[in-house]
């Protein structure tokens, strides 16, 4: 027993070691420590290589939290800084936090990250930067931006076009969206749930028609003209947004329009109010008679190929994964004909309070998700390659703790490849509503949400054709297809041991979380009846002491998880 | 009256101060005003926060058309500098200027953008830079490349093949084309108005067979090896063009060959006319006796896939659009079967002297055109965006003028997005027989024809599946389909005032031009009866005496439009 | 006599002077002139002008050779500067040199080109570097990555998924392929001589069934994430590799697969031994024996569209192309349905000892080669514009010897453009087992075996569809299908006189090589007679005397050819 001990000493020492050294951080940083310790709580979880770096993650994610309440209470100047409050997480941190911050999360996107486009009383849309600009490790999805409107009740967004396709989700509220495509007017109703396409160059408007609630749509926009860059062009206007007719010159505007300056310099001054503005209760009641008439179109038969016709109520279809842990809502080319010339799908994921998605990644699909509602975390597993990433790579911004060798960038451009296998690093962020987050090509991701509320994702996935989601865990696991040899070959143990630790979980998609799972083990005691007896004839068959006054350590070191 | 005249006088004190303050300029940099005055007159017809830019560029207009007529007295030591009497706007410009010039008006090029590629006593191929190399904005064309064929009478342009697709269009005289592909050789004769297409890898080659008149062929080459780069491979030759069979060893020559190295120096020793050489009449005769024999092909039924069967007369279709005031011939992917390839539509617009074409734009397509014939001018209504493009971006060389908010450039690559409806900027320039001109995805664009001549111009555009023309005025005004209540929200205007201005234009397609209509307008009085009826109607309700008054002083001060 | 023999001797002056030169720099260079002396007596082989560059790079190339052979011999320090045995061709040499390399040859990358990006005991994944970053001139390619596995026989390949389709050609030995996609799993056997593909995100894995030979298998990687980057993720595995699921934190593995941390520990906690392991000859059998049971699905009727269904055997096919002197096996799109979501063709080249390619070109495929065995030489003929490729471009390290004219670099991205047929570079390069090598679009090639072993070329070639293989000698010689007049015009030369060059070849496809065929001319007289008697004819018909006195000197300065 006492030699057992001794031999344990080393490893508990390191990792109380690690622990309290991230207490005094933690106790140092904050006197309010609601959260930190909760969050410094939280890093004993972490695989131990990565959990002196999550201490330090955790103490910088407070720092911020910190410093916007801080603002919040006032000091709205530095957020100012650019002209508008809406600002930018860059602004409100010195250029060097700022790179590591980007080089450190660089698939995940803050509220503060987006930047308005459009701003009016009645309402804004503000988009992402280019992703190719924020991540060269991006620069695959560059044609693709995210934005969100947001329009007050019983407002109109103006018509327009732009040079980028637009697919939405209504995030909030209802309204009426038109279209003005080969010379046709479609206008149809929309609700929450509904996804919708509008294409490039199509002159489009909406209108908020509730008399309450917001209207928010999220969506993403596909540009076509300038890869990464849209541009909203106002035919209809006057000095705000001012109109591209009033941009022709003069006699070229008479001789268009057959008619007088004076009228057309009426007509063009009038509007001054922007691109939302509120309308009356009579006109919103047009504009909804106007839709009703077109009506929501049946989806089949199919209309021809490329022809639009309104939007798919997502909510309305059968789930394509359901369960009390969360359902899983898609639509793609197959099933909403608009989504073809896009290659991409929307899927709503809705994980209930306190559960998760299984693990997994996307074979083929590039995801940019972003949250609509509750609260919770993503875990994202990344090769190395994604520490290079970034505009820091550029400077060699890559921490000297997660480079593991000394590398010597060959040109400008170049991202040194690392030998495979060499670990991941997991991007772990909370998620809250306003998040967006990118999950490229094969890389295995986690949904979790907090036990308070459900976490509602949006996802548009491009590259969506042929794509297969992989899981790496629950009934459906892909792992468990392995061969025996194979099992045993890779994991350097015997199959039966493997499948024993692949077959546990029997749900699939959708799972109970980490706490809810914890509670549910601590309702049927410490342990699961069947499990203890397992590791019983597991420990009959020379499992030594060590390792069980370790996990008895541990549990008490650490408050007992 | 007294006090509404006050009332106007600030804004007409402006007025007055702008062209005054041109007219000043225009005065101290010219003695020969016979055009500058013009010129800067019109300025009075744009908008009126874009006037004094107006009469900026008039001035600078004027001045490189001054340097040029010197260097074409005498002076032409600056244009030879690199070798080429043709050189390059840039050449006779100091750098400063040329930035100026190309963030200006990034999508204009005049004839001296061109360098020339192939150059001979025969004739020659000029080509425009890669557009992305022109401007950032342009990158979504940086596949594509226009280039110019001129062939003297009888001359022959010997077999080569490239690494780009070749789309083209017989601007003037006629010829025989000859392709080999998959091992067959394929020979039509082309004739002006023809479109045709020589895949990339084919062997070509072509023959002016006209004894009096040059050949002249507009193409895009869509380029499949090096983005932007094409090159020329000629296998046919000798030490001009060299040929690539020369340039293998000797001894694999011989081998290849089986011929002696003294034979096949002498082969290739010989041809040293260059690229485009002379053709006896007999020559010229066998080639065309060969072609008629292929033939013209008939475009129905449709010959298999992929397989090209010569070329396609656009001038021999019914136009798409056809008036008094232009017409438009079209080929497309579904006419066409040659072009499905390439997503490009190919069109000819040849628009009347004295008249425009409607203002529209293209929903997905970017529009490559270029002038075969006449003069005019054309207008390009731009977001904001399009001042941070060009090279110059990258030094912040947005003139000052023009941006509106201090901005920071958060990375090198990166052109911050301004904020939407803020206004345009609009590019005007002139075009004659050479230029070449871009419009984007969804910009708003206006030809104007002079009243000298018809204006000619071939139009290649790019990514044309699924586009739609959408026009801003006439019969066929795609804003004419807005709700009422969308009318009179974007207006801030009753429908029904929005509906007598966008409806009065009846004619589509093309209008009768600036010149052409105020003439009309003059003949049928200084306004039409109906208009002014209209008017007075709405002076009858409200409309104030201050506008009917500035109206008129407008008229006289700027000598009556 | 005298006077003819005056005229033709500055001519000869200035060859002798040229050879003289080359004796001495190689005579200077060398002392163990084994190899150099034949290399520098080959460029007489060149195209004159050629010449003088052709023994600048015999001294290289020597050099080169020698350092490497110094190296071997112990001196390899500098090669493991980095990390590696391996290194790369650039460790060797200074910077500067390196620079020159690669703007020389930016098409040839030896066997040191390749990194190492996995790396075990059991073997090895080396991979070329991203074409893009390799040069400016193959970013048309930038998607596609090569690389080449080697394992141990009776080794695993661990489980893992990557953000790249792998398309593999097996060079040596024979294994087992599993995927598992959309939840199935497919294994099957292959051996060599079979290509097989493995779509982005399927978990995959191999082993290497075979008791003593290695298993190589080279393959390109076309990734769909990060342009030219891939990545590893391995599922199963333990410490080494890392899985990804043990980078997930502790609570979400524990809730993912409702097991306690410490038996996740344990389970991940036991592969050590890398991504290539040692396999158990019974092991082994399991692995085939499921394979089997999958079996080589038939090929026919095709699986429905984008369903792999295993290998197809390239060699079990009939060869396109087949005589003694080489054949070729092809596998596309239309064959190997796999094929189709790529792309991509496959072939091999198996060239007879002595023997070569006829001179060749595509017409829309770039060929991404790699040597499997065998050795010999390619040439690659390329337009000046190949010269400023490579990243060297940037800094304008063209050199002198072959720009022409002075260049302004009108900004950092551009490389100018030559004028067209002011001749080639012709890339000559020896190549050997791991050399690969690529082809642009529309750039002569031709592939030469040296006389001791048949030279094995596996091909891949990108933008595959609607390609051309067009044949610049032999009976399939695209230019024997030029109009008479074309002929005339393009040589110079009487029609007659081209024919009798173009049609002295009678083979196809592969021909003699020149080392071959000129045995074969000597077997046969010094010269065959039937050509003789043309010459001589020719002779009578106004030949002059000097070509044949230039002829023999010629003949006698060099040694007898």
């Amino acid at each position: 027993m006492a030699t057992a001990r001794a031999r344990t000493a080393p490893f508990l020492l390191v990792l109380l070691a690690t622990l309290l050294c991230a207490a005094a951080v933690a106790a140092s940083s904050w006197d309010d420590d609601r959260e930190p310790s909760r969050c410094v709580r939280r890093c004993e979880d972490w695989p131990r290589h990565q959990r002196a770096r999550c201490v330090q993650e955790c103490r910088r994610e407070e720092q911020e939290r910190e410093r916007e309440r801080e603002r919040e209470r006032g000091g709205h100047e530095l957020g100012r800084r650019r002209g508008e409050g809406s600002g930018d997480e860059r602004e409100s941190e010195g250029e060097g936090e700022q790179e590591q911050e980007r080089s450190r999360r660089p698939y995940v996107f803050g509220r503060r990250s987006f930047r308005r486009v459009v701003r009016s009383e009645q309402g804004s849309v503000r988009a992402l930067r280019p992703f190719h600009e924020a991540s060269k490790l991006l620069r695959g999805i560059r044609d693709y931006r995210v934005a969100v409107l947001e329009a007050n009740p019983r407002s109109f967004i103006v018509p327009s076009h732009t040079d980028a396709h637009c697919i939405g989700y209504v995030a909030q509220g209802e309204g009426v969206v038109a279209t003005i495509e080969n010379g046709e007017r479609r206008s149809y109703t929309v609700k929450e749930g509904d996804v919708f396409v509008a294409p490039a160059g199509a002159v489009t408007y909406l209108a908020n028609t509730d008399g309450r609630r917001k209207l928010v749509i999220a969506k993403i926009l596909h540009t076509i003209s300038v890869p990464g860059k849209f541009q909203f062009f106002f035919g209809a206007g006057g000095k705000n947004p001012e109109s591209i007719l009033s941009s022709f010159s003069k006699s070229v505007q008479r001789a268009a329009y057959k008619t007088s300056s004076e009228r057309l310099e009426r007509l063009f001054g009038k509007q001054d109010k922007g691109i939302i503005v509120r309308a009356s209760e009579e006109q919103v009641r047009e504009l909804r008679r106007h839709a009703s008439e077109g009506g929501h179109a049946p989806h089949w038969p199919l209309p021809p190929f490329g022809e639009s016709r309104g939007p798919y109520s997502l909510l309305d279809q059968r789930p394509s994964i359901a369960n009390r842990h969360g359902q899983l809502y898609e639509a793609d080319a197959r099933s909403f004909r608009d989504l073809a010339d896009h290659d991409v799908r929307v899927s709503l994921a809705n994980i209930s309070a306190g559960s998760m998605s299984a693990p997994f990644y996307n074979s083929r699909s590039i995801k940019i998700a972003y949250v609509l509602d509750g609260e919770g975390h993503v875990e994202i597993v990344c090769p190395h390659l994604a520490q290079g990433g970034g505009e820091s790579g550029r400077r060699g911004g890559r921490s000297e703790r997660w480079s593991r060798r000394g590398e010597e960038e060959s040109s400008e451009e170049s991202e040194e490849e690392e030998e495979a296998g060499q670990g991941y690093r997991t991007i772990r962020a909370r998620v809250s509503r306003g998040t967006a987050f990118v999950v490229p090509v094969g890389h295995p991701v986690v949904e979790v949400a907090s036990r308070g509320s459900n976490l509602q994702i949006v996802c548009f996935e491009v590259q969506a054709d042929k794509n297969d989601r992989v899981y790496l865990a629950g009934a459906n696991n892909a792992l468990r297809k392995l061969d025996g040899a194979a099992k045993e070959l890779a994991f350097a143990a015997p199959a039966r041991e493997v499948d024993e630790v692949l077959d546990a979980q029997r749900e699939q998609g959708f799972l109970p979380g980490p706490e809810e799972s914890e509670r549910e083990e601590e309702r049927q005691g410490r342990r699961g009846r069947q499990e203890r007896e397992r590791e019983e004839e597991e420990g009959r068959r020379g499992r030594g002491r060590r390792e069980e006054l370790a996990e008895t350590f541990l549990r008490l070191a650490t408050g007992g998880v």
